[in-house]
């Protein structure tokens, strides 16, 4: 394996997209597990946007008629939430809304495997942001993705980043979409570009809905920057990162997992762009 | 526009109201939005009730039996659990339990406004609580109140109190139960009587569940105070309020809507009828 | 009634019950409620376990086969995932997996006590924990156990601990599995032998979840300790008791059941094993 050329980040750049979800408001609707449901909620409020959650067939239609942008993701998928899924993912793709696919499990299961396939068979996915477990599980089964070559490792480190995003441009490039991939170090690539982000803190994966909550703000952030879908994901990422990184420099002796479920939200609520611009470890990937 | 007229208001029997709660400890079953439904549950036990969830068809009938008081919050709803609230409004009509509505996001989907309009015409709501774009829906949805005359603002200000508390009162005699109205400014009226409160932070608004919390709150109220149920109403909110006050000036630089979240069930918890007595902003509206 | 006759436990070997959990990380698949599955999800990963929750029935087979154990929780339970809990827990038995059953509710409602006794006919299941109200009804209600002769009192005290004991080491005989009873004192039994554990704090009961992330926590207890069920579920109780005690001396002033939840779930976090050994306090009753 080659190292990875990299090259610097525009970090204000970053800010910007930052403060165009607060200064919009994009309401995003949410078809969602419900481990972690309220979590997404209070952290589309904290990031500036505004939630609505509705899964039920003959109402996701209406819901979603009145968002800017939606989010699927397929934690404690059933079956009638998967028919809510279908009819919000058409009626979004009809109107052009972008929408956030965080496949959940995917790999694990039979049912979320097709279901993830599915999704991005039928919709207009705009961001697909999952694990590299389950983006793996993602590019193996969606038919337009079928027989990828690329075999990445499941953790993106300093020795596969090349390759890591390579195979990130390649799986974007094929599912026609900004192709997110999440751990110690986050990949973001479209067909021609991918990014690095070196932000968050190991203790974001003793709480559960670190990743949930990140699509949810992913969806407030693609809403409210239609213009670069890449960036504002990039902006997503970097920032629940930088915030979790403030929370853990909370945590005193007796703090855990509780505590900084807690800071987490209250970071993000405080995070400006000034800050995201500043505090972003971001760099290109050749 | 013609200002309103307003008096002051007995205090101390909000103390009482919010004390009878703490020495009857009444058990509500709540059929509410898996998004906010930890929250509900856990202000219920703050303010001195007990929460049973259940939404299940084949099971509400046996548990609503067992409580005093229902609280249906159609967030989140779907078919099966709209057949649950159906079976459990049955019995809780039965029985002379109280029922309180929250019609989350009527007016939002066709399917939530159905549901509420349903609900309100065949079970005896005591009291129905939401905004007002939601409380607007209600009151041009369900058939006893279609062609509804008054058309207030969509928030209550002091510019259009009196009409807005007119519209409450009219609303309130047609539907024949206690019609809340909350914002930045509460209203709280039946067919004879109308308040206002004044208690409340903003960044209520930046939490997802301070209204279905609010809901589940005014459950316990109304259930403890069968003898007035326009007071315990007026109580649930002030105190509700109150708390959020008493929240917010905790707030340290760091803190954000998680630690918010947090601080508001912690003065739920501690808030005393004194304090409710001595804190609540309500007025009379003639 | 006669005091019952108790003998110091082996504190130690708790601890290392503790320790396994966190050098094995089990994977544990959870089916339960709505209202407090982020609490037993954060409640798992806190423990040193992994959670995975999935209740759909064409999901649930997959699922828990790349789990080691599974928690089956009957509140908010329904048709469909009552269906997934019966197809989740013929594949754990095929696997060997251990199954921790939560009787939420049991006595409360026909479909509950029903259900909790279909599972335990039709399942190996390994542990149930309840309150007394929910073991008597369970006690009652399987068929393998209709016709119990015991009938404790609801809350165990020292007076009628003997007693107690005796009822949870004949259900646990005729039930083949290890029976947990909590409350202020908590019994854990098995054919031959009964605890009694004695932490635990009152403000437990003021916030909705205590007994539900138990039975979470209990999941990845007996799974990382197949050689010893029996002790394993003293360890998680003796634990979260202990846990609880160390969250309520951290309460200030203006704390109440919102601060509670998080320092729970932070002291349950920084449990070692040696805090364990040192603060349980339990002893064997004959």
């Amino acid at each position: 394996m080659t190292m990875a050329e990299t090259t610097n980040f525009d970090a204000p750049a970053l800010g910007e997209r930052a403060a165009r979800v607060r200064a919009t408001v994009p309401l995003v609707h949410c078809i969602t597990n419900y481990v972690t449901v309220n979590d997404c909620a209070n952290a589309l409020l904290a990031c500036g946007g505004s939630p609505i959650m509705s899964d039920e067939p003959e109402d996701v239609a209406d819901i979603t008629s009145i968002c800017g942008g939606l989010v699927l993701n397929i934690g404690t998928l059933n079956r009638r939430s998967l028919e809510g899924m279908a009819v919000a993912g058409v009626r979004a793709t009809e109107l052009g809304h972008p929408i956030v696919l965080d496949p959940v499990g995917a790999g694990a299961s039979r049912l979320r495997t097709e279901a993830a396939a599915n999704i991005l068979d039928t919709m207009a996915v705009t961001v697909v942001r999952g694990n590299m477990s389950e983006i793996k599980a993602v590019a193996g089964a969606a038919s337009s993705t079928r027989g990828v070559d690329v075999d990445p490792a499941d953790v993106v480190t300093d020795e596969n980043l090349a390759s890591s995003c390579a195979f990130a441009r390649n799986l974007a490039e094929k599912l026609g979409c900004v192709v997110a991939i999440t751990g110690v170090i986050d990949v973001v690539a479209d067909a021609g570009r991918s990014a690095a982000i070196r932000n968050g803190h190991p203790i974001m994966g003793k709480m559960t809905g670190s990743g949930c909550m990140l699509s949810a703000v992913s969806g407030a952030y693609v809403t409210a920057n239609p213009d670069d879908t890449f960036m504002a994901e990039v902006a997503a990422i970097a920032g629940e990162g930088l915030a979790g990184e403030v929370a853990a420099s909370r945590m005193g002796e007796l703090d855990g997992n509780g505590s900084f479920r807690t800071y987490l939200l209250d970071a993000l609520y405080n995070l400006s762009a000034e800050q995201l611009a500043g505090g972003a470890r971001v760099e290109w990937v050749a």
